[in-house]
């Protein structure tokens, strides 16, 4: 995110006040997008994958959202409060779920703890930006 | 839609309870980011796009919201519902903002009218499937 | 795509000749991507997941490619004739791909008949636009 | 990119052998596809957005083909390595001409020098990957 940060300092409208929230909102979708796109590959290619739907679904869903909200993150013009918030909101939802999913089979499904820790650090940095 | 309808017959999860409200939903997103898409570009693509930027910002923002709904409706096993309904509220907000910064346009051009019908349709369907 | 169609009467780029086959490809690819994502939450849905991964894995990488080719078509301007060419083989070859996975499939998964339909005439729709 | 390395360690297909080059280009298709991103919403946001439409239209299909990408190379299960190919060969050619179109600007808008840096870096990884 070093390079975005290189980036915006050109940018008309360069995000000075709210560059540090912004910044680790963007990079904490951008990981949780990658690390729940594994983590359901993961879940697939398991020998079981008919009993563990419920994460399958929720990070291919955590995934989605994280790749709109990533793509609307990076849009400083002419933003809309409401829909940012709105956005950010569901991005917190869906990443909560997704931790609680990725939870109940860590112990025997490491991927899903790697994934959860992304989860959890995306919702947090969601949270905060919308609070700003 | 005839065809994914035809599709759902032999999915395991046939959604046949709420299968209109959510064919006609995922038929609004479709449509409504296509149409968004091309709006985007048109505007982009006249002689000047600088103001029209509120126009530019709301396209963008709403196609990808709108196929990140498609995407999320396609998938009918272990549906979150708490997330679903976040998902549609956002995406109604996106098609509300879309909309009207169209309605602002739509005299001087023509294409913000096409597509601010399609984002009040799809505004629509999701405040129909977030009832049910 | 009537609606498109209108729009673009109003497009600065209206893009009057190849009209027909681009509306083509855009509907086709439109249809192939949310055939291919119910497909794919279809057979994750099924009994034993595990031994049609080759189906999931294809219909997502197709849906994931034609809504990025979606995307691509519905920009006018400044269209760069080399990528469009590069974008639409590799659709093509998705939607072959998958055609074929489901092709395997189709007598025991009635969906995936459907889902190989429409790999079909997008995977056309795209030889034909990229042949304009 | 620790994470994924430490994700795939429990995913039954763990990459071992093509890991390096498999990290290397996730990493710079996620890093180009927000650089990208940022760098079109900056070029949108100029006084004079109607003298870089290149520029703006390269950016944009260069974030799409990339988060395609991106989103294929996360899966391993069932890969095709004729898809993988292709892919891998529209977003170098994706990521060539956006640099190009970069390239031109970059000396009156620096945002572009960031993103062409992340395009050639992106063209380069995916050249890697494919003749691994």
């Amino acid at each position: 995110m070093k390079d975005l940060e290189h980036l915006w300092k050109s940018h008309p409208l360069d995000p000075e006040k709210n560059r540090a929230p912004l910044l680790a909102c963007i990079e904490a979708c951008s990981a949780c997008a990658v690390l729940c796109g594994a983590c359901n590959d993961a879940c697939i290619a398991e020998n079981d994958p008919a009993s563990i739907r419920g994460c399958i679904r929720a990070t291919a869903d955590c995934a989605d959202i994280c790749l709109a909200t990533l793509r609307i993150l990076l849009r400083l013009s002419a933003t809309h409060a409401e829909l940012l918030r709105s956005q950010l909101r569901t991005c917190q939802t869906a990443c909560e779920i997704c931790a609680a999913e990725c939870d109940r089979l860590h112990s025997t499904h490491p991927h899903c703890h790697v994934c959860e820790e992304a989860c959890k650090r995306c919702s947090q940095a969601c949270w905060e930006l919308a609070s700003c």
